[in-house]
């Protein structure tokens, strides 16, 4: 029998603080067809917030360090104000939606990154997913909504990155559904000259993903997007898309990346 | 067939905020057997970052009035930061939970309350239980956690009486269950002498609490918990007890009411 297809659906921080373009967005989103997931980022709000608090953002080589306070704002503003705010949109859209992280329902269990030469503080790299929770969800029609916070066995809440917690779900959800992993970013696309927006390149298998890679063509920021995507579709995800925050609409320009 | 008891326990925002204290209740709740639910206040924390963060609180007759700033700093602290930590801190004890605000799954339904002399902003009063949805978590041994934030039916988060909400989810769980409500507070029970914090009136029912009310024993603060419980049992709840931090142990001192 032929599974169902669920789509897992990555906004990023940036769109979500454009009220028009997340307007249009969340619009196109409550139209799709059939089960979806929502994974939000976060965008500039927790910095703000953070600095008006008196913290002060730590850095190391241009990441950032999620110390104490750090996660503290983290839960506040994704996992509180954002995650709420979005459901309750999409509840005014007639779209049944319900805010996790990963903590409800142990949805995505992550351990801590481990000490290198710099503690990135409570980050967190994921290690499970809890598909037959979020099944029992999507089977009663409510659609997640994540906020890209994890937590570990002992109860740790952890700062995760937002596209791998899209990339994860997707393959843990795959053993039930055919899965579609859609990254809406500020491109629309990926880009075969990164100074031209419209130079968008279609289609990426393997071997043209290893092309590109010979060629340097993937700038610093696609280059663990496109990493997740590769392990994503080993991971069994069927079809991913990346593109700007039309992605879900029919007519959009989007690259799409499968075997 | 009789129905299994569900156990709905509210604690105060102050208990929360006490490390101690609140880790002790955590465990008594843990240890609580057959479905329960927490509904948690939410303490000082939201002044706090709210004036932090240059908010001003705006009050009328002691009464705060929840400002489009006011209901952001709730929904974050509350509904984030609060609500997140304690499902995490309950996973840590190996007991599965899913924290929740109205918005989620549309389970808290309110309407905005309506304009009289003065404008309490974004205040909601319960309309709606979506007593199916949580009965769904309830089956696969979830404890839902509410924070005191319900959602209209337009996706308007509004800032709700963290009692009532308890109250209201007690009610409209009693069509599933035989329910019990428990208000975990700074006392340990309705006091016959509200100097004396040892005069705890341990049964009260119908009669009793037209006698207080008569005798003006009650006062101002349990006069809208007290009402509170008294339209819960009319609603269908079962017993209530209302006790300090130690509620849940067996060899508390409580006040008990039922009719």
């Amino acid at each position: 029998m032929k599974k169902e297809v669920l789509k897992v659906v990555k906004i990023g921080g940036k769109l979500i603080e454009d009220e028009v373009k997340f307007a249009e967005f969340l619009n196109d989103f409550v139209a799709l067809e059939g089960p979806k997931i929502l994974v939000h980022g976060g965008g500039n709000l927790a910095t703000e917030i953070a600095g008006k608090l008196g913290y002060k953002t730590q850095m190391f080589e241009g990441r950032r360090i999620t110390d104490a306070d750090s996660i503290k704002v983290i839960t506040m503003v994704y996992g509180g104000f954002i995650n709420k705010n979005i459901v309750a949109k999409l509840q005014a859209l007639q779209n049944n939606a319900i805010g996790l992280s990963g903590a409800d329902g142990m949805s995505i269990v992550s351990k801590k990154r481990p000490l290198k030469e710099v503690d990135f503080g409570f980050v967190g790299d994921v290690e499970k997913v809890n598909s037959e929770f979020i099944n029992s969800l999507l089977k009663q029609n409510i659609t997640p909504v994540f906020s890209a916070i994890s937590c570990t066995a002992e109860g740790l809440l952890l700062n995760t990155n937002g596209d791998s917690v899209a990339a994860e779900i997707a393959k843990a959800m795959s053993s039930i559904f055919e899965t579609e992993l859609y990254f809406c970013f500020e491109k629309k696309g990926v880009l075969a000259d990164a100074e031209n927006d419209d130079s968008v390149i279609d289609k990426i298998n393997k071997e043209k993903y290893q092309q590109l890679l010979e060629e340097k063509v993937i700038s610093d920021g696609m280059l663990p997007k496109l990493h997740n995507c590769f392990q994503a579709l080993e991971g069994g995800v069927k079809n991913i898309f990346l593109g700007d925050f039309r992605l879900l609409k029919n007519e959009s320009v989007y690259t799409k990346i499968s075997n």
